[in-house]
C-alpha cells in the first residue's frame, strides 16, 4: 500500500542563536532535514511534502537537493503542528494510503521504526511513536495498555501518577492520509499558547471510536535539536554510530574517534582509513583502498588499491581508478585519474583527465582558469609530467610524452614527444659571494641610517 | 576604591619535570601566568606585581608581554607564600585600597569571584577564597560560621572532626594592602618546613580582633597545575569551557571537541568552524566567516564572508577582508588581502598587500627574503597573478595587470600590463620514447654491474 | 638461566571481518604480533618461535621484520593451543631452560609480569598467568590457594561456586621447555570441539605430582583482540598509556588526546609536541625540539632545537640536525639536513643532503625521479636556493652558492656561484585589459550559442 510523508520543517529554532533555519544546520555534513528525509525515503513514499516556514526558500531548495520530486508548502504563520500538517492537505488530496508525520529537526528515527508504525496501522487507525525516557521531564506522556494508546497527556495537565509514567510522545504519527487531514482539521486551539496541536488527534480519533496504537523506539531515535549544544550532541551520536558501523563492515579505522563521516559515506571492507580523515558529502571508497591521515574528501571516488594522503584534498568530481597514488599537499578537483596514475606531491589537478600509469611531478599545476573561464587539461597514458610543469588549459599531452621540469605548456604535446620550455642554466662564478656582501652592506648602512 | 594585585609566580614546579618555569607552561596557547593576570585585569587594578623567582627573567618578560605596566620583583629564596607577598611591599608602599593575592599556576579563578571577594571586604578585614572539595585530601580546612572565617587548620594539625570538613582553602586572599603587608611581616616560620605561610595571617588578624570572611567558588576555579598531567587536565577544562561558550555565542562548530581555542580567540555569530581547527594567540573571526577543517591560525583577522581552508595556515599579520577566499596548502604571513581576493592553492604570500578582487594562481610565491633582508610585494586591484608566478620583492604589480604563469617577476608591472618571463615551449617529436629507452638500458646495465 | 618464547599467531580472526591475519592488524602503528614480541624480547630469550597458520607467510615476514633471528613454524591445521605449542617442539629440542607461551593477539602483557612468572618458576613446575576479571563471563576459572594453582576449570564445566570465582586464566604459561612439550604431547582432545587445550597441562602436571603456580597481572594486560571494535579499544588503551608516559617523561603535549604514538616512538624531555601530530614507526625526537600541529612523521630523527611544522611530513630517512627549521607543506624523504638548515614552505626534498645553514626557498623541488631511476641532490653549506628552484638530480650545488628563483638546475653549481636559468621579464602595456575583454566576449558569445 502506498505511503506519503509530511515532514515539518517550518521552525526558526530561536535557541540556535543563528540566522540559518534550524533544519539546515548540519549533522554528518548534511542538513538535519536530509536525515529525516532519508529515513522516510526508505519507505518509498508516493508523495513527500516538506512544510517550510522560516527561511522557506532555503529549506525548499535543500529539500529538493536531496530529492528533486519532493513537494514543499509554506506555513505562513506558525500556529502549531496540526496547522502545519494541514498545509500539506491540498498536496495529498486524492492520494490513497497512509501518511506519516516526521520532523525536520529529528534526524535519527530509523526506517525500521517507521516500517513498524506502518505495520501497526493494520490494527489501529492512528499510530503514535513513543519511547521510554530516562528523564521524562516535560514530555507529553502516553497512557497506554499494551500497544493500545488510550490518550496523550500534556505534562502541565498530568496528574502526579501520570507524570510518573516514563512512556513519552515522540510526535511522530501515522494515519490514513485522509483521516489524518480530517482529524487535524478538527483540532482546536483552546489552550494557553493558542496553537493547534497534532497530539490532539488521538483524543479526537478515540472520540470517533477509532483505535489508536503505540509503537516504541529507542530514546536515541527521537533526539531533537534545539540548541547548538544539542546539535553537537547529535553530531557525536551520528559519528559514534557511523564509526561503529564502519568497524562492523570490516573497515580498518586506526583511530575511529578522529574520523568524521558524512551521512552518505560508503567505505568498503578492508579499506584502511587513517587518523583525522574527514568525509564531506558524496564519497565512496572501495575495498582495500587506503586513505592516510589528514585527508579531506568530498564528492569523490577512490578505487581498490588506491592510496591517498596524508594531507590530500579530493574535491567533487575526483575519480581515482585502481592503484592510483595521490600523495601529500595535493588537490584534485573534477579530474579523472586512470589506473596507476601517481601524483606524489604539491600538485593541483583541476578539470583534467590523466591516462593510466602517468606520473605527475611535484609542483605541477593545471592552470584551468584564465580569469574568465575554466578549461580542461587532457594527459595521455604513461606520460611523464616533469616537476613544476604548468599546464595552461585548454591543452593536451599525448601518450608517452614527457614535459621538462619547470616548463609552461601552452600548446598540445604530441604522443611520445618531449616538450620543454625553459631558459638554459648559466653559472656565474663567485657572484653569490659578491651579492651577499653587497646585501649585507646595504642592510648595515640602513641600520646605521636608523640610529 | 582602588585595588592592587600580587601574583605569586616564583615556583620552579619540580614535578613538571621541565626546565621551563611552571607558570610559563601554556594552556589555551597562553602561559598559565596570563590566565591569572587576565582574571585580575578585569578588576582594573592600580598596581599589579608579579613575584618571580625561578626563571625570573623569562617570567618577568612573559608578564610584561601581557601587560606592559606590570611590575615584577624577584623572590631570591623561596621561603614561603607570606615571604613571597612581602617582596611586593616596596612596590605597594603608599598605594591605598585593597590587595588581592593570586597564583600564577592557578589559571581559572573567575573575575566574578574576585569581585565577590572585594565586596566581602566591606564586611571583613581579611577575605579568604574557599571551596568545597570533592576529595579534600591534604588541603587546609576552613573552619567557618556562615561567611565568618574562624580559622584555617593545616591538614597535619587537624583533628578527626576538622578533617571531615570539606571546605578548603584556595590560598587566594584579599585585605587592605597595608594590612596585608603588616600581617605578612608578622608571620613566623616555626614549622617543620621553616617557611612563612600566608595562611597564618588569618590567625594573626583574628588575634588583633580583626574579622576574617569567606567567599566560596567552584572547585574547578581553584585548579592548580603541578604536573604535566594536571597541565593537560587544565587544557581540557579550558577547551571544554571555550567550546561551550562559542556554541552559546552562536558559532557553528562541526566537531567542537576537535577545535582548539586560545585564551584570546574571538569568533562571531554564525561563523562556521570546521573540524581540527587550531587557534593560536591573537585570532579574531567575524560573523559568517568560514574556516574549514585543518586550519592553523595565529595573529590574524578573518572578515565576514571570507572562506579559509581546508589546510590553510594564517600567520601573524594576515588580514583577510570580506569575502576573501584562501584555499588549501596556502600560507599567509604579514599580508593584507583586500575584499574578494582569491588565493586558491599551494601559495605563500608573505609581507604583501593584495588589492580587491585580485586572483592569485596556484603555486605563487612572494620571494620576500633575499638571504639577508625581507622585502614587500604590492599587488593592485583586479589583477591576475598566473600560476607559479615568483614575485621577487621588493616588487609591485599594478591594478588590472596580469602575470604569465611560470614567470619570475623581478621588475614592477604597470597597471593593465601583461608581464611575462618564460622560454617558448618546444616539442621534440619522439624524443620521450628514446629517452626512456636509454634510461631503462642504463638501469639494466647498472643492475647487471651489481650482479 | 636461559628462556625461550613460543608465540601463538596462527588464528584467522574470523570476527575481524578481514582478509588480513588477525595478528597483523596494527596498534600503535605496529602489528599486534610485534607488541607480544617486544614484551618477550625484554627477557632476552635464547630462542623465539612464532607459530603461524592463517596467512603464514605474511605473519612470518612480519615476525622477522621485528627480529631477524626469530624462528617460525606453520601449524597447518588449527587443532587447539596445545597442538600449536607442540609445533615448536622440534625448534626447542636441546634448548635448556624455561619456555613461555605468549599470544600474538594479546599485546599488553608487561615484561615485568613475565619476569614475575620466571621468578615463580623457582617454586613451581608450571606457572600460569591469572587476573581478576571485572566481568569474568566465560573465561576459564583458576582455583588457587595463595600462589598455588590447584586447577583450571572451564566455564562450561564449572559449578555455581566455581563460576563465582573472579580469578581467570590469561592463557599465558611458563614451564621448563622439555616439561612443557612433554605435557602438551599428553593433552587429549576428548572435548566438544575436539581440540587440544593448553590449559589441560595444569591437570596433567598436578597428576604427575608437579606443582603449579599462579602469577597475577592487571586485567588490562590480558586484553585480547578478536573484533575491530576490540582493536580500536586496544589502540585507545595503547595511546592512553603512551601519552601518560610521555607526560611523565617531561614531554610537553599541548593536547595529549590528539597525539598518536607508535610502539617505538622516542621523545625527549621538554620537547614540545603540538596537537594532531601522528607518529608512524621509527621516530626519535631529541629534547627541546618542537613539532607543531598537523605533522606526520615516520622513520625520522629530529634533533635538539629543531622546529617542524605545522603541516610537515617527514618520511623515512629524514634526518634533521640541531636547529633545523622545516615549515608548512614541506615533505622530506631520505634526506639529511645539517645544522640550521631552513626549509620554510611548499617544498619537496627527497634523496638529498643539505649543508649547514643553507636556506631553501618556497616551492623548491628535488626532481629525484627521471621516470626510471631515483637520483641524489647534494647542496652545500650556507647556500641559498631561490624559490621555485627545480633541482634535477643527480646534481650538486656548492657551498655558498645561490640559485635564482624559478631556475631549473640541471648542471652542478660551483661553490659561491650564482646559477640562474630563466627568461627575462617583458611587460606589455595595456595587454591585460585587452586580453580580459577578449575572453569575456568569447564567453558571452559561447553563452549566446548555448541559448
Amino acid at each position: 500500500m502506498s505511503v506519503s510523508l509530511v515532514i515539518l520543517a517550518a521552525g526558526q529554532g530561536t535557541r540556535m542563536n543563528s540566522d540559518l533555519p534550524k533544519v539546515l544546520h548540519k549533522v554528518g555534513a548534511a542538513p538535519l532535514l536530509h536525515h529525516a528525509m532519508q529515513a522516510g525515503r526508505a519507505l518509498e513514499p508516493e508523495v513527500t511534502v516538506v512544510v517550510t516556514g522560516h527561511g522557506a526558500e532555503a529549506v525548499a531548495r535543500a529539500a529538493r537537493a536531496f530529492d528533486e520530486d519532493v513537494q514543499t508548502v509554506v506555513q505562513e504563520e506558525q500556529k502549531g503542528t496540526a496547522h502545519a500538517v494541514l498545509q500539506a492537505a491540498p498536496l495529498l488530496e486524492g492520494v490513497s494510503g497512509d501518511a506519516l508525520v516526521l520532523y525536520g529537526d529529528t534526524p535519527f528515527v530509523r526506517p525500521e521504526t517507521l516500517q513498524a508504525m506502518l505495520a501497526a496501522r493494520r490494527r489501529h487507525a492512528v499510530v503514535v511513536l513513543g519511547f521510554h525516557a530516562a528523564d521524562p521531564g516535560r514530555y507529553g506522556r502516553l497512557i497506554a495498555e499494551g500497544e493500545v494508546l488510550e490518550r496523550i497527556v500534556e505534562w502541565k495537565d498530568a496528574t502526579e501518577a501520570e507524570r510518573a509514567v516514563t512512556l513519552c510522545n515522540s510526535g511522530v504519527v501515522c494515519a490514513e492520509a485522509a483521516v489524518l487531514m480530517r482529524l487535524c482539521a478538527s483540532v482546536g486551539n483552546a489552550n494557553a499558547a493558542g496553537e493547534f496541536y497534532l497530539t490532539d488527534i488521538v483524543a479526537l480519533a478515540r472520540a470517533e471510536g477509532l483505535s489508536a496504537g503505540l509503537v516504541l523506539c529507542d530514546e536515541a531515535e527521537t533526539m531533537g535539536v534545539n540548541t547548538r549544544a544539542q546539535l553537537a550532541e547529535a553530531e557525536r551520536a551520528f559519528q559514534a554510530r557511523a564509526r561503529e558501523e564502519a568497524l562492523e563492515n570490516g573497515v580498518t579505522l586506526t583511530a575511529p574517534e578522529t574520523v568524521i563521516f558524512a551521512l552518505d559515506t560508503v567505505v568498503g571492507r578492508d579499506a584502511v582509513i587513517g587518523p583525522n580523515v574527514i568525509f564531506g558529502p558524496g564519497v565512496t571508497i572501495e575495498s582495500e583502498a587506503e586513505v592516510k591521515a589528514f585527508c579531506h574528501l568530498e564528492g569523490c571516488h577512490i578505487s581498490r588499491g588506491a592510496q591517498v594522503g596524508p594531507f590530500a584534498r579530493l574535491r567533487p568530481g575526483a575519480e581515482l581508478a585502481e592503484d592510483v597514488h595521490v600523495g601529500n599537499f595535493v588537490e584534485i578537483k573534477n579530474a579523472i585519474l586512470d589506473e596507476g596514475v601517481k601524483v606524489g606531491h604539491l600538485t593541483y589537478l583541476g578539470d583534467a583527465e590523466v591516462g593510466e600509469f602517468t606520473n605527475i611531478g611535484a609542483g605541477t599545476v593545471t592552470c584551468n582558469y584564465d580569469g574568465v573561464m575554466k578549461h580542461r587539461t587532457v594527459i595521455g597514458k604513461r606520460a611523464f609530467i616533469g616537476s613544476d610543469t604548468m599546464l595552461v588549459a585548454p591543452v593536451a599531452v599525448g601518450d608517452g610524452a614527457l614535459t621538462g621540469s619547470g616548463s609552461v605548456i601552452t600548446e598540445d604535446v604530441p604522443a611520445e614527444a618531449v616538450a620543454i620550455g625553459r631558459a638554459r642554466q648559466v653559472n656565474r662564478a663567485g657572484l653569490a659571494t659578491k651579492l651577499f656582501e653587497k646585501l649585507k652592506s646595504i642592510k648595515a648602512s640602513k641600520a646605521k641610517g636608523h640610529q
